[in-house]
């Protein structure tokens, strides 16, 4: 049984700390907005779509102490992490509903909002799971990297939301999982959310996809992504790329899973997207104990950026967008009653 | 100042643990072929060319308990590692030497020949390495996978030979080296080896090839290779494929440097190269001390095979072939004086 990725009960936010899994389960409890800070920093919580609802909830907390005290929250919680947009969704969210607000009982209103959006990511990852998991052959092998599970997400997940709906809609789905360096969510979030689910899943080394391609026994490679820019460019953890390359060179369609929150329409292109380099510590601490000597140079990319040209189709509670994704993606935010 | 990889003195031969870099510098002394071929297998030395040297020491050692030591000491070494055929190429040019010998004195002759090996292949890098310099544009970044340095010859190295070669050659050679997942040879051996020799060389997980590339900073991709079939197939470390692919859609040369020792006429294609799968502990264990649980299923293969259309050129120590493979590398062997 997997447990929940973030829950709120008598004015706690309770996170799941994601880097001690799959050893250990355990809740970090957050009462401010800092506490909520830190713990996206740390990646204790990470996904974009986690990641905004959890924002939001830090936001909550803050509202407490008053409307500047929730304006500050805002602020701290957007120097977190700079690529997934979701978290930026989600605070202007809650800022729109701030300033609506009166005075008085900020609080309960903007748990409500941020509640509503936790209850929402978890409504839209359904519907996008099952308008991807039509695009499944009844009995298949997929390939995933990082973890784009319940456990990035407010329930079912994108990417491994679509296998999930592929299953109920009684297909049969076995699964390969990239590790994911330097983090590992691969290797530590998404085996062990598949395996709790009862899936057949085989975790190989980021380097091992092209010879898992080349034998041709992958129908299908399906990612998350942290923002979607207006012509179909996603950005996703690094190594993404890779994979969206090698699916084209041998053929196999190359997915991306998201919901609508993760597209970001003020971006013409995967160009401007800004990609988070991180502490070139995740990259040396050694297998077994010790770490890389402290002479060596390191790069520590967070995030690539797929080209669209290189991306089959993209998956929201919408449907399923196909190229030219400048087109496609404006047609499914006017369904969804958005001015262009 | 680096260390020798392997070192023979006094009816002993020194092999320089490799799983203990970049921490300390060890040797690990070997008396007969039993403690030579468990030094293979674990991977303490590794690296096609200096398995092949290592093997014909090692029966070399064998040799002083007579003919029928020395034969089973081939069949023993060639149960060591099946995919680099350096040292399948080595144990047989063993054996022919073995086949000429009268029964008394084989030890003094063996040795010679595990020594003639050696020192050929340390003339064959400077050559391949001066080959492949001339490849190499006056200043350039290259990026290269595993370690096919001296740590993995007799000395000087396949693609760090070029790299070492063009230096000499007054050209300036930046380099990136992947971590090479799931056992580091890139983390702990490339990074270093290349640091030693005081080069200017980046880290990256193998994941994040892609945005490298894509950045265009990269002006070649070269690696090692450990069997290259008679059409120009190359089976090198896992992952060898991808960067391969990669290198291709962002239009930069991939080359990759062995010498005619590494080139396995008899196999028409790559297809019918055995690919080594290693113990899944090798993925198990955990960055900073844990291990993955023991109900995971796990795919390890050690090697893959970038097909020859992948590969821009093959340099040797009789020069650089090109496609179409088949005919290039016939041409050398001609070249070298052996018969078709």
């Amino acid at each position: 049984m997997l447990p929940e990725t973030l829950r709120f009960e008598n004015d706690i936010l309770y996170i799941l700390d994601q880097r001690r899994l799959p050893g250990t389960v355990e809740y970090i409890p957050c009462t401010s907005a800092e506490e909520t800070a830190r713990a996206i920093d740390s990646l204790a919580v990470r996904g974009a779509p986690a990641i905004g609802i959890a924002a939001a909830c830090g936001v909550a907390l803050a509202s407490r102490s008053g409307r500047s005290a929730a304006e500050a929250a805002c602020e701290r919680l957007a120097r977190t992490r700079p690529t997934a947009v979701n978290l930026f969704w989600a605070l202007d969210r809650m800022k729109r509903k701030l300033a609506l607000l009166p005075d008085k009982d900020l609080y309960p209103a903007l748990l409500e909002e941020a509640r509503s959006i936790h209850r929402e990511d978890r409504e839209n990852n359904r519907l996008l799971g099952e308008a991807g998991a039509a695009l499944l052959p009844p009995s298949c092998t997929v390939l995933t990297h990082c973890n784009a599970g319940a456990l990035a997400t407010g329930g079912h997940g994108t990417a491994l939301g679509v296998i999930r709906s592929a299953r109920e809609a009684g297909k049969t789905v076995k699964v390969y999982a990239t590790e994911t360096r330097p983090v590992l969510q691969g290797a530590r979030l998404t085996v062990w959310e598949l395996l709790e689910d009862g899936f057949d899943v085989t975790l190989i080394c980021d380097s091992m996809a092209a010879a898992l391609l080349k034998r041709g026994k992958i129908e299908a490679v399906i990612t998350g992504a942290d923002r979607v820019a207006a012509n179909g460019d996603a950005a996703n953890k690094i190594g993404t790329l890779s994979l969206a390359v090698l699916a084209a060179h041998f053929k196999v369609p190359f997915y991306i899973a998201a919901p609508l929150s993760t597209i970001d329409r003020t971006l013409s292109s995967g160009d401007s997207i800004p990609i988070e380099e991180r502490d070139t510590m995740e990259m040396r601490l050694l297998p077994g104990g010790g770490t890389l000597p402290e002479r060596y140079t390191l790069w520590n990319p967070a995030f690539d950026v797929t080209d669209a040209s290189l991306i089959a189709a993209i998956i929201t509670e919408k449907g399923v967008a196909r190229p030219p994704y400048g087109e496609s993606l404006k047609a499914l935010f006017h369904e969804k009653g958005e001015l262009p």
